[in-house]
């Protein structure tokens, strides 16, 4: 997490100020339950959110008591004895710290993971609407980078909706991973603190209740959602590909937008390069190796082990600041994406109408031609355009040509048969079907 | 996957039979629905169910065809076509070789899936059972490797079961996000081919329709669902190294099941190594690393590329065979697991008394002492009967007594409220809860 | 490892035959030395090696010995006193398991390590052939897949050579990091063994002596090695990316190597699809993911676990027989990469000269234009190349033409001083230098 | 990167006033050598340095400057301009921002790797001296954490040394591999800029000439980079892992410092938690994390793209940073640990001597015993001690006494010659030798 890649509102999840407030509350809210089954009085509890609720906690000061008795928490309920006075005795009661951290992490985590569904959700709103704007934009569709039969614009991002559907759909399941609480006590047995203050905390604060805690809530939810977040960030790095491909020189089918006042090159001013979409496949890179430590960091050794930690103060704002980034780039690349559906059809047709082999292909096997005899009578007419286009980048050969005067592909077509294979709108007939299927609507 | 460490069911599901089988379904599904939309003769396709249906793929035909083709689905079809006769030319019209090969691919995962879940299953019945009967086996608690408060080993057992329970589901979404079908063509526009062919194939093949294809499914669907085995691996770990743990010889509270003939050294015949879970130790390596390439797949380029397909060729069967292999052998272990709940006992008692230290700083602070006087009092007693273990490993200094010889500690409680706070079953009083909690039954 | 990604020669380095082979010389060197110092007879040793030395060992006798002991060196070593007779008794004295298997792995990698060697320098070979048949054959370079200046295809060649042979060095470290031997017994202490019989095994087989074993050879070894692998895989992945972007249709500067008979989609006759670089981009994936289980496998347990096995069982042939392949299919890529000179000329020229856009800009400053000016003057005119490019794909506006026209621009420079900035050779005068600097001549 | 995991000397090579002034550096030393061989006036050269040099450079301004350019490097130059006056327009001439940027980015690798090449000292320093002071205090060795045979702690720490002295090597090695400069223009061709130029700044810098850049330096040096990192990160981990399971309870063998005000947990005073090495182990899956998108970065397309930026503006610092930190709080763990003699034999003689039992095999083996033979006589003697071990945690049955009392054992070994194998001295006859091996001494 570096300033040059990170939002605000993300930021602020993991400040100290916001985990000391998540703090007081999961403590507070224990007091209540405390004070309810009357293992302290009601009164103290008050006093706990009447003072600490409005005081602002002095960062500087929790860490300077931090500093002496190398212990976080201690060093909150330090300072905030300072603030409640002799009431904050029945702070923590029967509690153990990572009560309060493991509980405080879920919450920063289910917050992240908000913002990170409402940032999918700007995502899909500008990938549906350029998807519909470009329903009918003839462009070729290339598998292995080469030319195949055409698609259009809209069903590229049909794809990319339907893929990051799935992301939120995973990001929801991976929320709910991690929206649990535990206050339990020292090993989870609940020894010395009513399940009933679990109970009520994890209420107060929209979380299910873990079901068995053994000081710290178990790591496999906490792997599962850092996967998921590498998921979702190899997404980004699919349409990110996409558009640094469609960008590319020879292609130029579409490009980030360029505001005015930017330069492109010290050097070569004529340059508009992609590097948004570059800086989103690097970061994804790094979302995506996040997922390892958060993995390793599920066999702690019996009841716990903190080697956790240290991971998870650095992937949790890492992972979900960049992710968020991630997320909010990508939508503005989208939303302002340059596309120039001339240069889509002008790149189709430099292979001199080749894209139509495969309808050609079946014409002739549905005329009676054997699948081998057909795929070689198409061959030797491709080869030949191919070769053309090879050499200038343009094909001066047509393939519609060549086919019409090949006597084998004459004897089992009729001209009026093969020109009807040069018809493009036979290739995006089904287009509403996908529409409805991804969209609902098309 | 090596032999050593797999299981010939799921081994089955890679095998070329299998595959060649699964293709053949889905090109004799496609025909079907070809026929019924009126494309190709009804007959043909009835003529493809009878040859094929019964016939054995020669496989090293096919692999002969394909060392001159270099391409595996020609190759097959050639060989179709042998076995077929000339109906074959109806076979796989309108369809690229993808629609086969990833619909194959994913009704290969979605078999693996389902043995993992009975996998699964069998694991959480012997962990279940060993659960309950353990459920009131006490041992310590170790946070950090240290000791802590009591626990039961059947806690540690709902642990695993809650966990595992956990990845069960898990397992069932990858399922999900692997089960789709795609019949789409070339580049997924269904130019060539109707759709209601994909729907038939699919319905016939339990799958569901992928919305939209560009050639090839894509291909987040194999990352999420590769990462999930990657998850079930690390808990696999957790609960391997907490067996590893308990097995030590300063612990040995619980061994591995050691057959007769077995030898655990050939230099130290007295040595029951945990064998089994250091090498589940070392899958769940294996199994985690093998999402990493699952997720640098999902940025194909453009409709497609072949990139995911050597990595898919690898861990489709080297995740999901190890996995069910670690699942099958963590079963055993866990199953014939050999505890010793006496030398639990033993473990826990060699600290003379000091497990009880949290209780006596709780009935400090409830007696009115200040937090801080309280820990500074718990300590100084705890302090001598631990310097006493540090020495020896059994402490000659017992925490009770030194308690009732304290002063300070006197003045705030009586010899009978010091007594009482050193009683085990205080513990284990919402064991019930728990697992009512993970079992549904206590 | 699965065979369509394996040749024979690094396969039969992994195989049981040469396993039990290099365990018997083990064994075998080991006797001596306990001869020479008097520990055994001398006649005992000289029998093992009559009797070993041609001995077919009988694997699948051993798997059924270890079937019931559970314990393959003892398993072998059992079979071994089947062949040798009464003198076995003599073998494996005061040696552990791990003397073998830990010796007999480093062995393995040692002869997997120089047959990469020699495969790479196959590859070098080949890309040092293909760079001096390409010194001066001009093509443009690219900056994030966006025209920058001319390079030479040569140049491209030369990086890659220069890669390569770090990753050269790179390996040799690799190699000399596992290339050690340890005889030391059970725990490393050579308590039951002479320190000579581990140095008579290491200058025999040439290897270098562990200094400090405990028991297994310390893991970091091996970590450094895949994760050296890994690094290689990453540089195949770069120059197979280079050769897949050259092939895009749009691009078309090189084409891998097309036989025949081969066909590259079962519809597209004319697709010729670079499925070789496709693949090595995926099987770099595999052994770049390999290095992580080998860095987790670092961390054993006091002086070993056995957690490092299981892995190294399967990144050991995987890894290498992956590597191995690729750099083989690498080799044959380069080796017969077609070219094509007119295309990459035919490409440059389509942006009208824009390529000479540095230039200018250098040659404005030099005139005693300010660095901001200049960079205005060559953006307006350069845009307007750039686009008419943009719709079409090829120019129809001229960048000197339009320089020429331009008032400001020749208020600095004469039209002399124009023309003399767009001579290609300026951008290959140092061409030389840099293959003096790799090639050591040019 | 986070302050509580940073230490400020490797914090401060990632400050943006250090990249500034490396930033002047190289444009200043490169406008020596232009001036030098005669492209920008002398004079002008010094007016950089004597303007630029005393200079500090506004990095709010250049910010705000980045803002509206969205370029850093003309952002920069833009401000040096603001400090220079005229003359800087020779400033950056024929250069490429990459020039700067690469050559910086290794500047502050290879003072990164000097500050951990130092840390490395301390830390060996740390070792040596404990490796000595221990040389010969005996503890067990043990493998899969099962007792084996003894060894002294000096020998575990003389591995740890030669281990991180390896590693010690690899960062050399590494460091290397990223010592090296680019001065070679837009796409690598020095077309504008005299490779004359980059010789002199690499001199000037300390720097090896880069043989071939492509505007970029190649990313292969930083895959090595980072992956070497990754595996001194696991041999921390190692080491860290030791000495987690030596404090744990049960072994208690050694133990972290614990300072006066320290608190190990709020509620259990008596613990002691060994949370440097549980932090280390965490820290250490953060570093080896950072390998991978390292090593993604390699294959970036064409020329350069800039995907592998955003990459290592994270891990540039992060995983030095992490690392110097690690280094640094292992050689504190390391020089202050408590480490208990009397605790390791008592640990040892708690198994009643079976940890001479693989002596008693030898013995009997040479006694004429067969192999077989001598197995089951040990193990059934063996068997009995560690099963009155398995319940109390303290044999009551002694390994020396039962195999005195065996008939079998009898007839093969008299009582004199069974005795003098219970020798402790026998196990550390060799530990000068391998001391002598790692250190040069003993």
């Amino acid at each position: 997490m570096i300033p040059r890649y990170s939002r605000p509102e993300m930021v602020a999840i993991w400040s100290p100020e916001t985990k000391f407030r998540i703090w007081f509350e999961i403590e507070a809210h224990a007091c209540d339950a405390l004070a309810e089954i009357g293992v302290i009085p009601k009164a103290a509890a008050r006093t706990i959110w009447e003072k600490g609720g409005p005081a602002t906690f002095d960062i500087e000061r929790i860490d300077e008591i931090e500093r002496e008795t190398k212990h976080d928490v201690i060093a909150f309920l330090t300072h905030l004895a300072e603030i409640v006075g002799p009431d904050a005795r029945f702070v923590h009661q029967g509690m153990t710290s990572s009560d309060v951290l493991d509980t405080c992490f879920n919450i920063q985590l289910v917050r992240a993971a908000d913002l990170l569904l409402s940032d999918m959700d700007a995502l899909l709103a500008a990938i549906r609407r350029r998807a519909f704007e470009h329903k009918d934009t003839i462009c070729i569709g290339r598998s292995h980078g080469i030319h195949a039969e055409p698609v259009t614009f809209g069903l590229k991002m049909a794809e990319a909706y339907a893929e990051f559907d799935r992301c939120r759909k995973r990001l929801e399941a991976a929320r709910e991973e991690i929206a649990t609480c535990a206050i339990s006590g020292a090993v989870g047995t609940f020894a010395n603190i009513d399940p009933r203050v679990e109970e009520h905390v994890a209420r107060a604060l929209g979380l299910a209740v873990e079901p068995v805690s053994t000081q710290v809530i178990p790591r496999d939810r906490h792997a599962m959602f850092f996967a998921t977040l590498g998921v979702v960030a190899s997404s980004i790095e699919r349409l990110a590909v996409e558009i640094r491909h469609l960008q590319r020189t020879e292609v130029l089918e579409a490009e980030e937008y360029f505001s005015k006042g930017q330069k492109g090159s010290s050097a070569m001013p004529h340059k508009r390069n992609p590097v948004l979409t570059e800086n989103l496949t690097g970061l994804a890179r790094m979302v995506r190796a996040y997922a390892l430590p958060a993995m390793e960091n599920v066999a702690l050794w019996h009841e716990r082990d903190i080697s956790h930690s240290s991971v998870e103060r650095m992937i949790g704002p890492d992972a979900t600041v960049t992710l968020d980034f991630a997320l909010a780039r990508l939508t503005g690349v989208v939303d302002k994406l340059v596309v120039y559906p001339e240069r889509m059809l002008a790149n189709m047709n430099r292979l001199g109408g080749l894209v139509h082999s495969q309808r050609i292909l079946l014409a002739l096997t549905q005329a009676g031609v054997s699948r081998e005899d057909a795929y070689r009578l198409v061959q030797r007419n491709a080869m030949k355009v191919w070769e053309s286009y090879q050499l200038s980048g343009a094909s001066e050969v047509d393939f519609l040509e060549e086919l019409l005067a090949d006597k084998d592909v004459r004897a089992a077509l009729s001209e009026e048969e093969i020109r009807s294979r040069f018809d493009l709108g036979y290739h995006t007939r089904q287009v509403d079907t996908i529409f409805r299927r991804v969209f609902g609507e098309a």
